[in-house]
């Protein structure tokens, strides 16, 4: 471990709002992280781009701005709480950097765009990397991440009946 | 990092004769073992089985025993020489267990099946899993075994133009 403690890496986790995602993160907190190296944490998220709001509306009718504007806050709101919540996690963590990263756009080329961009040593994620919402792409997300991007990338399961913290 | 070294962690790492599988090696061996902890390192080599041989004859003639016999050797001699080449690359570690296993099967099949049976805390892999022979199949390994497996799987790829030492 001699090696890995003098040298500064940059760990990306994706979180999202399920539950699978923080348990990867608390995984990835204990198995992986290094506490007394210069280690930095980037917990990233995703969010969605507007045209999945727009495509809620199959009658043809607009939203009109004000409708658009709550559902750009609510947005806001919910990547804040997901990105807190994946803070508090990491409040024991004393040398390592913590850092939050909240881009807009599918979560597949948000992440693997500044994994790229950061130049990141690990990528680590849920092995659906989407909310319940998204569950319908089961693997997608992860198995797309996988493939794209250079770095090593850690998928992790949530097991049944376990809480991430 | 303190819960970490308290218990033992199995960790099995899927190597084969490409040398992505060995980059994946050294990779985890830098940023996933720590060195002081009780961690056992189980080298899993899946051999392939002998209907991959037979099917090499596609005349219709049979082989003979001699020839099977051969082949089978053969078969063991790479194992062997995986094996030892991974074994080499972890004989820095003083306190971590290592152990090699070698099961005859398809890849896919035999690694998921042993980190069921060992209990496995981790998977690491190259992304191929396969030697350059199977590359045709690239992913397809990881990718199954990422879908398949209970415990957090680490997928690594060897950048160009890196040695795996």
């Amino acid at each position: 471990m001699g090696e890995v403690s003098e040298r500064e890496r940059k760990i990306v986790v994706a979180v999202d709002e399920g539950e699978e995602s923080l348990y990867a993160l608390s995984w990835c907190l204990k198995n992986v992280i290094f506490e007394n190296s210069k280690d930095t944490l980037i917990l990233l998220y995703a969010r969605p781009p507007r045209p999945i709001y727009t495509a809620m509306d199959g009658t043809g009718y607009l939203f009109s701005a004000d409708i658009m504007a709550t559902l750009d806050r609510y947005s806001y709101d919910v990547a804040e709480a997901v990105v807190e919540k994946a803070k508090r996690l990491c409040k024991h963590l004393n040398n390592v950097k913590v850092e939050t990263r909240v881009e807009s756009g599918d979560a597949r080329d948000v992440i693997c765009q500044m994994v790229e961009k950061l130049g990141a040593d690990i990528l680590v994620m849920g092995s659906h990397g989407y909310g319940p919402i998204k569950r319908a792409f089961i693997g997608s997300v992860s198995n797309h991440c996988a493939k794209s991007v250079k770095c090593p990338v850690l998928i992790v399961k949530k097991p049944k009946n376990s809480s991430h913290t």
